[in-house]
């Protein structure tokens, strides 16, 4: 019978075209696959505990797969194998052989992403992918009021993206356990725990937080675009943040 | 008359063919030449303090460029413009007007370079190319030893390479005020700061003494690698690390 091993996968976002296999892409997950096929010789499938964008980092992706059966590899055996086959600029930094009831997607109770954002003056070369320059005013406080506008469950429609040709949520209420502020030396980072996401919903939050704090935008516009009523026209979050400075770090299970 | 503008730059290596202008290959000096005859119209030379190689990076070359009298352009709106023109990955940190017998590399009178070891297991995607991977054993009072030995004036011709087509070094002295180590949360910071460094220097210093701390060199014979007598065979130093881990942090005047 197969065994079903669990990984924790940490990626520079910045050199992939995002998790999810696509043609003619460079993504995470096809690099995966193709680690994988080289080890086990056969194709094997990689279900990722959700997509990330191109450019969008990680040092906690979850994902699983089905080692076949005639494979007699331990975890440890695995990351190694993993790892001499995967570019350098993708990383497994953990493997654990799990139930076969368990499922990187479904099987999640909760995630926690990151945003930077850097006030830098100047932003140094190794922040350029991994960072949102913002080297204009920024008001703390406001920043912070933003971010705890978000907390708790709340209709975050205003917030999300719809995704290529798939269909449209039917249901956008979503709990943030955590929209949070830590100062760092030269800017901040955001912190958002949830136990789901929207497609682009921490993006479009940073997005919308930031112009806020920018005094572009108001604090009680932004209030007013959590929880509308569904049958009224609906604002949108005026920005969506670039992907540089968006990391998963984070699945919980 | 032209005005002498001295420019303090960061960059990260891994993405050009190093610092100096080669045909067909992407330097960091290319790229700001390119910037300058944007902004200035006219071709502009750009003198560095020193070559660095393909994959060094650099938060503090120093180099130096003479710009047409025509422009009246102050510190302040060179270092704007030229960040504009610039790839993200290379940025100008500081500009200042200099008296016109500044030379950022005739002037010099000491540098600093650091190198960077990483014990971590699994090296993190975002260190890929910012630091040597070592997960196996390395004795660190034993690495610390061999850094001091190379504290001092001595003859570095064991440390040295010969670049290209240039003719030899008639003088393989050099003095290093310093050659220590710092400890990381995982792994060692070597720090060394001397008036002048031959070709390859640090990168052979370093991986001598990481050699040794792995015990496949002794000290002794680490020793006698320095200060060899001209006349007799010469032995030389048991490995060249890799670019990811150097970096240029400083240029004293």
């Amino acid at each position: 019978m197969a065994v079903r091993i669990k990984v924790t996968v940490a990626y520079d976002g910045s050199r992939f075209a995002g998790w999810q296999i696509q043609p003619n892409a460079d993504t995470i997950q096809a690099r995966i696959e193709e680690a994988l096929a080289l080890i086990a010789k056969v194709p094997v499938r990689v279900h990722g505990s959700g997509r990330t964008d191109a450019g969008v980092h990680s040092i906690g992706q979850v994902a699983h797969f089905d080692a076949p059966a005639e494979l007699t590899m331990n975890p440890v055996n695995w990351l190694a194998a993993l790892n001499t086959k995967l570019p350098a600029t993708i990383r497994v930094l953990e493997c654990d052989e799990v139930n076969p009831d368990f499922h990187a997607r479904f099987s999640a109770s909760s995630k926690t992403y990151t945003y930077e954002l850097s006030t830098s003056p100047v932003l140094p070369p190794f922040q350029a992918s991994r960072a949102w320059h913002l080297p204009r005013q920024l008001d703390p406080v406001t920043l912070e009021q933003a971010l705890a506008l978000f907390e708790g469950r709340h209709d975050f429609k205003a917030f999300s993206a719809v995704r290529g040709n798939e269909d449209e949520e039917t249901d956008y209420r979503r709990t943030l356990s955590e929209s949070s502020l830590r100062r760092l030396p030269e800017g901040y980072l955001l912190t958002f725990t949830g136990e789901g996401f929207l497609y682009k919903m921490v993006r479009l939050l940073t997005g919308a937080a930031v112009q806020t704090a920018q005094g572009y935008f108001r604090l009680d516009d932004l209030a007013s675009l959590l929880d509308q009523e569904p049958e009224l026209p609906r604002g949108k979050s005026p920005l969506c943040a670039p992907p540089d400075g968006l990391s998963l770090v984070e699945v919980r299970y």
